[in-house]
Order: C-alpha cells, then structure tokens, then sequence
C-alpha cells in the first residue's frame, strides 16, 4: 500500500512539486536519489515527492545529501517495481503498488504537477496512460525528445515511440502540444513545425504522411503554429526547424542510428589519436577539445523525454543515464510543473478542438 | 536516336563492360568522365560504354584523359538528358532517348554486365525497371548501399528509397540478393542479415513488421542466409549485422538522418579546434588525423548503391559525389558485373522460389 505523501500540508504550490520515482532506471536508487539532492540545491523552490521503497528513501534522507532539504521532501512508499524488461501490460494490470504507479497517482491527485522516471519505457506510457487520462483532444499520448541541431539550439522529435503509427488528427495533437512546448519553455516565438518524409527525389511519400501534411495544413492556418511542410532526415540537425513530427516506429529508429552515428564517428575519431606516439600526444593536448565535444552530444545534457498529452506532466529519464543527466530531466519536470505547461497544452488543444474549458 | 555502341564488335566479355551515364550528376559529364579515365586506368580489363551528348563525350575520348583508352572505350549517343528534379513518370514516358535510358537499353541488349549514373533516382528506378524487368522471384527492385560499422567492415542497408512500404516477401527477396551480394562481391561467408525493428523496450514491432519477421524465419531455414532478428537503429553500426533490412521510407530517412548527424559531429568537432590560438594550433597538427576520419566517414569511399532484382546490374552513384566517389561507384559496378553478380542473384532466387532456370 501507498504512505500517503500528503501527512504534512503542503507548504508551496503543486506546481513546484516533482515525483520522482526512485527504483527505475538501471542504476536505481543510488543514481536517482544522489539526482535529487542535486537538483534539491540547484532549484531552491523546488520540492520533491520521492517514490519508491521507503527502506531505501528513508534513510537517505534521514542522512547523506538530502537530509539537507527535508524541509523540500516527501517520501511516498511503493512496494512494488516494475522491471525494465517487464511486459507493460502485465506492470499496469499486476504492479499495482508500483513506484511508477504510485508516481502518476500522486501526480493524478494534485501533489506534485510533474513526475520523473527512468524506468521501463512501455510502462511508463502505460501507466501513465491509465493513471493520468489523456487531454481532452488526445487519442494518446506522445513521446517527445531534445536533439541537437548545428544551430547551437535543440529541436524537438515527436513520437519517439509511444505510438507505431500515427492517423492525421494526432500528427496535428502533437504540433499543438510540441508548438506549445518549444513556445512556453524553451522560448521559441514561432516555433517552425516540419512533417518528417523521404526526400522528394525518390518520392512523395506514403498515403498516410500526405493525409497528415493535408491535416497540418489546415490545422495550422487556424493554430497558432508555423507548419512548414517536410523535412528530410538531413533537416532535423539544420537548426531551421523547431518540431520534427514522426511516428513512433520512425522516430525510434531515428533516434537510435542518430545515436549510433554518433557513437561510430566519436569512437572512430578517438582510435585514429592512438596510432602512433605523436598521434598521442597531440590527443593529450586536445583532450578539453574533445571533452567539450563530449559534453556537446552527451545526450544527459538533453536527457528527458516528455510524454506529452497526459494531465500532467511525465518525463522519461533515459534508463542508462548519468547523474547529470537525471538531474537535467528534473530540471525539465520542475520548469514546465512551474510554468503550467499542462494548463497551457490544455488551453491550445482546447481552443483548436473548440472544446469548452469545462471539460 | 542512340547511335548503337556495337559498330565495332566487343572485344571482350560483356562481363568487363560498364555503361556509364555521363549525363547524371550534380555536376555533370566533367565529373564523370575524369572518373571514366581514372576508372579504366585503375583496372586494366575494364571497358566502358559512355552514355550520353556525343558532342560532349566523342572529344573527350578523342583528347584528353580518355584517349590514353580508346581501345576500351566506346561511344553512345543520347539526345536527352533526364533533370535532377525531373518527374520520374515524365522522364519515362516522354525522354525514350535519355542517356539513363540508353545505359539501361545496353545493358538489356548485352552489351554491358553493369551499368552507373548519378542522376535522378526516382527515374532510375523507374526508367532500369521498365527497360530491364526484374529477376524472376522479384516484385520490385530496391536500393542497397553500404554503411560503415565500428569494425572496420561494412553493413548492407536495403531498402533506402525504392519503395515506400514493402509486404514480407519482398523483405525475403531482398535477403536473398542481399546476402547473395555479400557472400559473392564482399567475401562474407555466411552473411548475417536482420530485420530493422523499434526497441523491444518500447513495443514489438507492427504488424507488417511481425508477418516479414515470420516469412524471414521460415525462408532462412530452407535458403543459404543466416537470419538473426530484429535488429535495433544502434545496432546497424555495431559490426554484428551484415544486412540490414527495412522498407524504403524508414531506411531513407535513417540514411539522411545518419549523414545529417555525421555532419553535426564533424562540423562541431571542427569548430571547437578554432576557438582560441591554442586550439587553432593543436587543430594544425591533427590536420592528417581529421583527414584520415574524413576519408573513413566520406560517403565517397562507399558511394554506388545497387538497384537489385533486376536483369543486369544499376548502380546509383550519389548525385553529388566527388570524381573518387564516381570511381568506387564504377569499381562496384565492374567487380559486380566481372563476378557474374546477376546470374548468382538469379539462381539464388530460382532455388529459393523453384523456378526453373529457363525462365
């Protein structure tokens, strides 16, 4: 059974709240909770609901780090995890103490206005799902990342893969929801939107991705976003596009070659400074070259996917991060929990499906 | 009208024949005939037919580079010429004497194994498929190109643009050539092949994807490949796979977004060599090990993509290579041709689907 979070008042706005599911990721608890305290001392109103087995958090608070925010804490008991290779189903119709499920209730109930969790991913959507509802406008939720991009200025992918196909009405949700996104937090006045497709060279594209360009048309002339027609693949890193849209199935292998592109031509680089003692030399002397090109792609400095569509907040840590980087995905949690991103996902989708602010 | 290559009987197998479009190209005849010179200067058995503007190719093999050749040389002339942005239906249609589709006619006639352009690849396709036909056992053509991996070998990816969407079947065709291709023109003995799929973590895969998993399964018991799964976007670079498939949407925009993000990392890297006189120093003296992970990660070095299923041998070199890239284009498209690539194809397919060698 769940310890209710909610024995103390609460002394601040849910808005500054953040759940933070502490078992998940591939590192558990250590990670996540050394993750806290960080962000603990970097946001000085932020506040914490940390989920997962009190034996763990308990103590971890009562000492080390996070004894110094115990003012900024609460523990909330879960007595179940869900394991990283769990089938999502069976987490969402079995675990029904887990740190994931007690995450998105407390989440549900008005606790905390976002929750964190590196866990596993299909359950994460799953849950959430369940838990949390979609918006009103939403069919279902979509996962969105933070690329790089040469401009010095991430873009956004969505769907990352919460959904392996997408109809045209949930290309144009996620426009909404992203375009408000990029708008709200991270600032961007316009935010250009551009269709993912093949390069017109070989072809125009499949039926469905034309449907959804037609929907992106006409949504846009109506919304306040800049649909900007396709992109190609080579388009996503230009910095001249703000929201790449995708499905799932694209999106997720996308992410993975970009990864794995990466990987290749970093890895590859670093072999060709150790063929030879000079070559060594010079690699020696480059080394805070190559640790800014490190810090650069470290996808921690990014880390943090939204699952957008839900009322409220999720963000998915990536399981295989670092410190840094789950502290950056509480960064991302707390600033939109702060700014009420998900008042204002509402409000667009509200406004775009005429759908009365009642609902 | 063509003015045929065949005034002067072949004096050598048609085998050792390429025809080359010297009409496709960013860049034009210029580009692809310097790369004809250095092509037949390289490899002493190779004889080439160029397609395209007499008035263009006759002087060039009369002086210049070429004429050091003229043995191995002959001429065909086409009057047209298909555009980069060419519509591919209107270039099949209404261009019956484009060099694209006078190389295909060669090669349809005999006279050539194998033939290369650099043009427009929707007309490519379309203009090769309707002049050659595809091998008995194939539906449709797709586009294979190299990819490199982190051990020093490289992958096969297929398909990267030719079709859109593809049934199971064709995801068998397209392992059967593959592997052939392999096995035959790389030297790998039992090529591993896999099947690109999303993160188990996320979910498992479309239905489409699921029947093509099946249909692989089963055809790879009977037919000599080895088929080893789904295989995830980061695993195309990891070494472990030799073919990599997937249909011509995904595999096109997993292309371009491969080349945009070694773009990012390169163009980054280089920038942070330039940011004090420090740096700018350290950058001088790795000049030649940026050099060498240039020439590693040039698309030039693995340029030539085969249009496989038909009834000779398409290379596709990329529209904007460089005269190395031309040549490592016409490389592939002469040991392809030398080794009798087409006819293993089509015995690989004839076994595979009983058909009997007569057809």
């Amino acid at each position: 059974m769940t310890s209710k979070p909610n024995k103390r008042p609460l002394q601040s706005d849910p808005n500054h709240w953040v759940a933070v599911d502490i078992m998940g990721g591939d590192q558990g608890p250590v990670l996540a909770l050394e993750a806290c305290a960080r962000a603990l001392h970097k946001h000085p109103k932020l506040h914490l609901i940390l989920v997962g087995d009190q034996a763990v958090s308990a103590p971890a608070v009562s000492s080390g780090a996070l004894s110094a925010y115990t003012s900024r804490i609460q523990v909330a008991h879960a007595s179940e995890a869900v394991a990283m290779d769990e089938d999502p189903v069976h987490a969402l119709r079995h675990k029904k103490d887990s740190s994931m499920r007690v995450m998105a209730q407390l989440v549900a109930d008005g606790h905390a206005a976002s929750c964190v969790s590196a866990g596993n991913t299909g359950a994460l959507v799953a849950i959430t799902k369940y838990v949390l509802k979609t918006l009103p406008g939403v069919t279902r939720p979509g996962l969105m990342a933070l690329v790089p991009t040469k401009q010095d200025k991430n873009a956004r992918m969505i769907d990352l893969g919460a959904n392996l196909a997408l109809v045209s009405d949930q290309y144009v949700q996620f426009a909404l929801m992203t375009g408000t996104l990029a708008a709200q937090v991270d600032g961007i006045a316009n935010p250009r939107i551009g269709l993912l497709n093949v390069g017109s060279e070989e072809m125009k594209g499949s039926p469905a991705i034309k449907e959804a360009d037609v929907a992106l048309r006409e949504a846009s002339a109506r919304a306040q976003f800049d649909y900007i027609g396709f992109v190609e693949g080579g388009d996503v890193y230009g910095g001249d596009v703000d929201v790449v849209l995708c499905d799932g199935f694209v999106g997720n292998i996308a992410l993975k070659i970009a990864e794995g592109t990466a990987r290749l031509v970093s890895d590859y680089t670093r072999k060709q400074f150790t063929r030879s003692f000079w070559r060594k030399c010079i690699g020696l002397m480059a080394k805070p070259i190559f640790a800014d090109v490190k810090a650069y792609l470290d996808p921690s400095s990014r880390n943090g996917a939204n699952l957008l569509g839900l009322r409220g907040i999720v963000i998915k840590s990536h399981g295989g991060c670092d410190v840094a980087g789950f502290v950056f995905a509480i960064d991302r949690a707390y600033a939109q929990g702060a700014l009420g991103l998900t008042a204002q996902v509402q409000a667009a989708l509200a406004e775009h499906y005429h759908i009365s602010s009642s609902s």
